[in-house]
């Protein structure tokens, strides 16, 4: 299983998981009082984000790249996770000397709001309360979350991005970015997503939110401040949604119909089957480091995302006349974001007048792919770069013997 | 939401859904003190079978139609369903004049071993304890379901099946059947199935089961004893699988990102989309109809088929020199069981030697295209059944209006 994404599995009690939702490890944190304008038209204030950052500003400050995670991931991308103990989530790509090259790049990836590794979230401290926000938080977006890193790019004193880069949910913030803050992203890298959650995946999303919702231990959302955990639903809404990352071809190399210690069927509700086993593992340690709310939060933001309603209900208005150069990629496997999807993407972006390229790598890896181990995915993010960092006029990293 | 099933909802306590598996309304029994032997290696005894029957059983006893029905189905095929207060699932495809003929033919609909509705299974009472049978029910397996329906065919004295019919798991019915007794089934309809259950079908059904189990009130599945209900276990199991019964294509045809009832978001967790909200209701009125220990053993039974393990892993010796002549249907939106999966049992039956004609009916209705208003998939089933009874020396019925 070396290709499918694993996950430690410390033991975090409650209390634990809320001081990361507060007192991030291993993060760098900047605090706002300015209160935050969001979509569902109130305020929020203050507002923490951590982040990392890795490489070096230059001069510029043109070298900046921000790194946008998915659903689930956090601002470790490319250092080791305090929570799992783990390396980077995408220290395959990011690196001195990897396609988001850490010689040359800015690098500065950060948790998004609504999260619960240190941004603002509902596990997150209310000071207003002193307690959890839980379900006072507001309902974020996409956008929300953009314009929390537009507020972060402001304190680190960068104007413009020379990239913006992102998979999954980080795919959405990135075309969001693009489309609010055109001026301030010289290059994009949306990856296996869309500019709106289909119905299909609202209903995925929908019945991984009742399964949470369903657990007695949720207890509408008081979960932190009761010191339960609604383990067994976020676990189920976790092994449902895992099977929409993989593909039906990667699940049939990887287990097959093979059973998991055993030669026969045991004729129970064991886990005879490797794949029953492997989803057990998915949704257990998955409980251990990400909170039940957040994942409710996260979920709805991505429901919501349709940047075409945003503008009158024309894609290509999103981009119009937009300075950005793109390049967009998909997955052949992909079922959640299928290639169709990024095509849309490209004709809005065509109908805008951008500059775009597209790529559909081939592979049986499904949504997971811009995760894992693709050379082509690298080959074709570290092209995509250079290229723009010509246009940018960033110098070429030196050797790296000759430092 | 024409062609997409919906279920009433009427509210059935405990008591009653156990009335209904050991005291089933609107159905004939057979009841059978011979044990059954499982592929389990235990012995089930008593066991009862309830069904159902149209048309007339003719003098050679060789018109008889056996229908298989699916996970959630029951033997109200062609007739009223005593609890939902509805129709027959298929009525749409049996009776007078209707492909599966019943001025023609004798169609015999019995409710699966394992399930709910008047057949022996979990929700029933076991004799020896006066208790339900709960998880002391033995786990089973396709063929288990065959070798009863056989035992039902014993005691109706039909030898030979004119036709075996079904879909999803009735279409793992049908070929079982071919399988295990090729000499009783003249012809053999498995519409959107296959010869064994693929481990991202086995990773589906493993979430739902892991809802149900997750759910306080399944206790340890003996709800039914303490007069509690999984209901929210059970009618997350339900949204999950409903997704998998309809494609990405008829969702967004329907549903795509429309509200209900309102014309902006309302920033929450109710039900904004109209998918969220037709999800919860298939979710709520499952739960009404279907007892969820039945849901345990249905989808275990699935995950255990496969005809070539069956067979020294070879899945052509499965059908090897069979009598029976074959029609295999697939749905090209169809993404739980696809098209491929119906093409591997066509390779086999050819590899067998088997007469087997083939049709991949194009439609974006998903899996559940086979219980929907599908005009090509009743010319198919007419036209395979008019040749098969030719070929078996059935008389064609009457013109209806010479009668």
């Amino acid at each position: 299983m070396a290709d499918i994404e694993q996950v430690n599995s410390p033991n975090t009690a409650p209390d634990v998981r809320g001081r990361e939702a507060d007192e991030p490890r291993a993060s760098r944190i900047a605090r706002f009082d300015t209160p935050l304008k969001l979509d569902a038209g109130v305020e929020l204030a203050p507002v923490q984000i951590a982040y990392n950052t890795y490489g070096t500003l230059n001069a510029d400050r043109s070298n900046a790249v921000l790194i946008c995670h998915a659903l689930t991931g956090d601002h470790h991308a490319a250092s080791d996770n305090p929570v799992t103990g783990k390396g980077g989530w995408w220290e395959t790509l990011i690196g001195p000397g990897k396609p988001i090259d850490t010689d040359r790049y800015f690098i500065i990836s950060s948790n998004v709001l609504g999260s619960c590794m240190g941004t603002t979230g509902p596990a997150s401290t209310n000071p207003a309360t002193g307690q959890p926000w839980g379900l006072s938080f507001p309902v974020i977006t996409i956008r929300d979350m953009v314009r929390a890193q537009a507020m972060l790019l402001d304190h680190l004193g960068i104007d413009t991005l020379f990239a913006v880069v992102g998979g999954s949910m980080g795919g959405m913030q990135v075309l969001q970015w693009a489309s609010s803050y055109p001026e301030r992203v010289f290059a994009a890298l949306p990856i296996a997503c869309a500019t709106r959650h289909s119905a299909q995946n609202i209903a995925f999303h929908e019945v991984g939110r009742q399964a949470i919702m369903a657990d007695p231990d949720w207890r509408g959302g008081r979960y932190l401040l009761d010191g339960t955990n609604p383990r067994r639903g976020l676990a189920v809404a976790r092994m449902g949604a895992h099977i929409t990352y993989l593909s039906d071809a990667a699940l049939h190399r990887k287990f097959g119909r093979k059973y998991q210690d055993r030669a026969t069927p045991t004729f129970s509700f064991d886990a005879d089957f490797q794949v029953e086993s492997y989803l057990r593992h998915q949704g257990s340690s998955f409980v251990e480091r990400f909170d039940a709310n957040s994942y409710l939060y996260l979920t709805r933001a991505m429901d919501y995302f349709d940047l075409a309603a945003d503008c009158g209900g024309v894609l290509a208005n999103a981009f119009k006349d937009t300075p950005t150069r793109f390049c967009v990629i998909s997955f052949t496997s992909d079922w959640l974001f299928p290639t169709p999807d990024s095509r849309a993407t490209v004709h809005a972006l065509n109908a805008g007048g951008a500059r775009v390229s597209f790529a559909e790598i081939v592979t049986d890896k499904g949504h997971d792919a811009f995760l894992l181990d693709e050379p082509e995915l690298f080959a074709i993010v570290r092209g995509f770069l250079d290229g723009a960092g010509k246009a940018r006029g960033l110098n070429a990293a030196q050797p790296r013997e000759a430092r």
